[in-house]
């Protein structure tokens, strides 16, 4: 029989997509310094509401970057106490011309919700805060444990403030579990958690050559171009196998286990059908001798997203740029060191320069991997929980994105997370038509409630 | 003694120079489809600058791209046809920051007139008009010699529609040579006619991979990255030491003589000095064993000047694009056939074309490389007119750019191009604070007034 606060929950349903719609419209695009009033928005709405469910202690943290939000509820004595996750702001939505419909103005198709974040992960965060409040509402206004929340504005461009918050307030945000939801399912209707996840540096490099924009008919043959070094460099960091090529790159990494290994050969996969409906290209890359899962969730990678410089617009332009930039990330798996690997990094590229070009590396963000245990309670209590609400066994895969406060609640709070998201594995993340599958967010209210009422039997 | 027009030219130099700046204001960059209108504005500044000098059959010519500009003067029985050749199209201004002034408001700073444009090419196709008026003016309403003019639109962009224009009107434009004004001195004070040209081809590769933009984390390590697979291509198209790797693109060509090789080596030219203050690196690049002024001027090269595509904005987006692209060029010297080479490099990029990624290649402009005979009577009276000018000898030299132009009244009008220009090296053409040295501007009438005259004796 449902409890008062999953009845509640399903209650209110619309009301609680119409308040998710509003978060939604808020640009709050943390990477962009023009969008900085917008971030600040989005946090003073989430903190609104969150006085508005009967949280306690609300503050809005200022940070040298966008603000951190904190909440609590402490008077569930004897009980557990969790510490809620999530994050407020997007990435940048570009480009803009493919999005069906306009990244924030959310908009319904086909029981889905379109807007940049609706699913990473401002739809995520507001099931936790809806969860919370249809739980105050069915237990008389009281919490079955005790809640922390902290709510993040940087998780798309690194999370430094929040990782100094954690190291500079772990007696304030001490908890014994942690409740992350930024992941997906990985199937529609497959209850799933989250167990492992990859680490990132994300870096820019730049390359200078002639002082100042040359004619390449002029020069063409003696000026040193920035673009053809970046791709000189480029081209020997990574083999056309997918192979990282940086000098001890692979270094005492950590595989998965077999038991790891056998139970994601069980998990309704077809790669014929990733291949064609996920990524719609017309074979997969990558290391051969690796599976598809093995390939994006445990092993590192080597990718680039964007080269800044010289002529980009329509036409043609003969011109030998002064400078030239390439944005390139490594994901990382267990034991490997962002900041080594980033030393290693470093250190190659500088050889791989050519004469004439002087290379410079901006380093965007920088976090390790992280593997969550799956035999302590909160997690049994996260699956039984979803079963309730699916109907089915909970599966335990690991993820190819990074979350680095993930890494942080374990080094630094010594507590384990509970990763339990929602999204679906075609919801568009980071890429235009963004979505959030609407039944998924309902759901995902019903897990955390009941998640959180065994914990609190 | 200076003749009437010398003197004319002499006293209307200020009047001159501030119609230039209101050329120069307009902004005609032929390859931005929103600059269409200004293209056009420019075509009818410079056709009533025509009319009212007293040049006769006027008509601005619609094309399928930017119109063509034609007049002539035919008076002058039993004196020589000279074609004149100029275009009042530039090139994009960016990167607008690093403009001192801005590019489309003409300033004067130390004797500079500062805009782009400014010397390539509306500044030297100025020279021509008011060298015009200057004539009409000091021989009483007539040209010493019988005179036709073109101007284009379209040259920074291909100049196709002149080139279909010249094939479809030879007898309308036959004359007995061509005057190009769109080239530089060597030096400055030092009287130079440019007789070699490099030829051009300006592609864009596009690759495609997956269907839509994918998230790095998720999806890195199978799917296909644009990105990756342009850098593995590029890197296979020209090694570090400038020597370009497509199979068969250096057969049979044309290198200099031995006696224009050993008269380069008597030109002033300090390569230090060079490397410095014009290229401003730290070492000068390109293939070993040439000179500086054989590698830009005789040899053939790769450049890559842009490549849109996935995330270029500040910050960090992790994300795999479904596309991306870069603009490749290569210029190309005598006996090298673009049509031919085009070919060989369409073969050898789908080669190079990794799999799960499709290239196509758009192609922006191509024209061969051109070479003009020195012992022409025409080229003599223009070595003549520009020692009186300069009181020195003439040089010749090649130019590493691109005037498909010159090849087209060689190939198809059969008549020699007289390439007189009056740049200088530093005047940053294509690049941001592109300029014109003012006393080059009025020497250049000069020049041109007294080659004009010295053929209608």
């Amino acid at each position: 029989m449902a409890s008062s606060a999953v009845n509640y929950a399903k209650e209110n349903q619309q009301r609680f997509l119409g308040e998710l719609k509003d978060l939604l419209r808020i640009p709050s695009i943390s990477t962009a310094p023009e969008h900085k009033d917008d971030v600040r928005r989005a946090a003073e709405f989430c903190a609104a509401n969150l006085r508005a469910i009967g949280m306690e202690n609300v503050e809005i943290i200022p940070t040298k970057g966008h603000p951190l939000i904190y909440a609590d509820w402490l008077h569930a004595a004897g009980k557990p106490t969790v510490l809620c996750y999530a994050h407020y702001d997007v990435q940048p939505p570009d480009p803009l011309n493919e999005w069906l419909s306009p990244p924030f103005e959310p908009t319904e198709r086909n029981n889905n919700i379109y807007a940049r974040g609706a699913v990473d992960d401002k739809g995520q965060l507001w099931m936790e805060l809806k969860a919370l409040e249809s739980l105050m509402k069915g237990h008389g206004g009281k919490l079955p444990l005790n809640v922390k929340i902290i709510l993040e504005g940087e998780e798309e461009v690194g999370g430094e403030s929040i990782a100094a918050y954690v190291r500079k307030e772990k007696a304030k945000l001490k908890a014994d579990f942690a409740l992350v939801c930024d992941t997906e399912l990985f199937a529609p209707n497959l209850p799933t958690l989250c167990v492992g996840l990859r680490g990132l540096v994300y870096t820019e490099i730049e390359a200078y050559g002639a002082k100042t924009d040359l004619h390449s008919g002029m020069y063409g043959g003696a000026a040193p171009n920035p673009f053809f070094a970046l791709i000189e460099i480029i081209s020997k960091l990574k083999d056309s196998k997918g192979h990282v090529l940086i000098p001890g790159f692979y270094k005492g990494l950590k595989a998965p286990s077999k038991d790891e290994l056998k139970a994601w050969k069980r998990l309704p996969f077809n790669e014929e059908h990733y291949r064609k409906t996920e990524v719609g290209s017309k074979v997969l890359t990558g290391e051969p001798g690796y599976s598809v899962l093995y390939r994006t969730w445990a092993r590192p990678t080597l990718e680039v997203h964007g080269m800044p410089g010289g002529f980009t617009a329509a036409g043609a332009k003969t011109v030998i740029p002064a400078k030239a930039a390439a944005k390139v990330s490594m994901r990382m798996v267990p034991n490997q060191d962002p900041d080594d690997i980033l030393k290693k990094y470093t250190k190659y590229v500088a050889k791989l320069t050519p004469k004439g070009i002087e290379t410079k590396i901006k380093v965007y963000s920088k976090g390790p991997a992280c593997v969550v245990a799956t035999n302590n309670r909160f997690i049994k209590a996260a699956t039984e929980a979803m079963h309730e609400v699916f109907k089915k066994d909970t599966v335990f895969i690991r993820s190819g994105g990074s979350i680095p406060i993930v890494t942080d609640f374990q080094d630094v709070l010594k507590i384990p997370s509970v990763m339990m998201g929602f999204g679906l594995p075609d919801d568009n993340l980071h890429a235009p038509n963004e979505k959030f599958h609407i039944p998924n967010f309902y759901r995902g209210i019903e897990s955390i409630i009941q998640f959180f009422e065994k914990l609190g039997e």
